[in-house]
């Protein structure tokens, strides 16, 4: 049985958050996931200022989204971040976006992250060791 | 031989379009692909407006991206859109970001469009009939 | 004495809000201030959607902002909207956004929206009878 | 007679500029004013990164827009920045946002800007000697 690290979070949709269309513009979901992700953090110790005070950024390099079914102003939204336990030093969680008014899944989401210093600007190819004990700490198998 | 239809446009960083890492923000990328698609629209009479009057919108239902190099305020960049010939009723395209400043390719993309009817805002199961004369009148071969 | 009637709402800095400076982006706010309107409506009545319902929109047609200090990435801030009566055909609310973790006050709004018909896209010079009953309902003292 | 040093720039309006009321959402004019602003840093040199590399950020501290006419998807604006000579050790503009498509006048704004140390975060009481070299070489008179 795979045993999920997850966090969730409430998002309410503002009205800026809103295209012609009438819904949640595409890019915007992007910054729900991002919610998800530092809801994350905080719940496991992972924020992205407890990863700056070690001295790596942590940026995306990919991402892919599935969009089904759109999001309107006035709806309630939770965003919620899956840990995905990877060897490579790289960051995975997967994402979905749960629209509470409708109860249907609006969104998924996939993204790797990687480790990057803040003085070098360059990647690591292993993982850093203060990332190495934390997942020893929470018990995370790869 | 494969012959893209494609269109292109330079794009200038907003210091708004920068996070605290001092780069482009991912989610922002989003914008620069939806300029490419507009440049294509204008360039072969596929704009939002132009599917609009004829009754439909094109929501992205998928999308994927890879983050190659960073892009800093200053900066300027290209995005580029590559028309991508599917038999199904989806528009498909594939993008890049080249930052003009370092010469690097910043990002790619690829996105998956259907058909939404304006009034029923339900997902049309073949081409509109409009699409279809558009694809001939361009000899789009699929 | 003048009693406020008055909403407040706590934000979370998101790192999409942040600008290369490191700080939140100017512009920002406006979504901060937009956040204390929609729970000052959800409290006393008057969201953006019962106001659509009754077949208007309430656009902002003035807005002017100060910034104290700063709000870093991190950081959580309460958004604060008071009404300010008013004999016109207009909506006005004083914002206040409070920085919680400085204990400082972050920046200050003043904005005005006007009642535009739905179906006619005309500002109405008179408030419009729902509105009305509104004030009366709350005991609004203009 | 007054003479203005100002600039302007043509803006196209993205769909992601837009909201459910199908016009551009108020505080994406932010944006624009942003562009007005880097159009006359570049004409007259001093943009975000001229001013940087002298040592200073130039936030703003005051900013008041009027919205004249809403502006809808596929418009295009031009947006005018006009440089307001002040004795001050402050940066003052006004803008203006013109909808080609309409003819019209859509926004007015006026923004305060101060000089910020780099280093020392604070304000600066008096001009900085590149920013008084900067009105001399151009001829501004206060």
């Amino acid at each position: 049985m795979k045993l999920y690290f997850q966090a969730e979070i409430p998002i309410k949709i503002r009205f800026s958050d809103t295209d012609a269309m009438g819904v949640v513009w595409h890019g915007n979901y992007l910054r729900f996931f991002e919610d998800a992700r530092e809801a994350f953090g905080i719940k496991y110790g992972l924020t992205y200022l407890d990863v700056y005070k070690r001295g790596f950024f942590t940026p995306i390099v990919k991402s892919s989204v599935e969009h089904k079914a759109p999001i309107n102003y006035g709806e309630e939204v939770t965003a919620i971040a899956k840990f995905h336990p990877t060897p490579s030093a790289k960051i995975l969680f997967d994402f979905e976006i749960l629209n509470k008014s409708t109860g249907k899944l609006s969104a998924t989401c996939h993204t790797t992250q990687v480790f990057l210093g803040v003085e070098s600007r360059e990647m690591e190819l292993i993982k850093p060791s203060f990332y190495v004990e934390w997942e020893k700490k929470l018990g995370i198998k790869i």
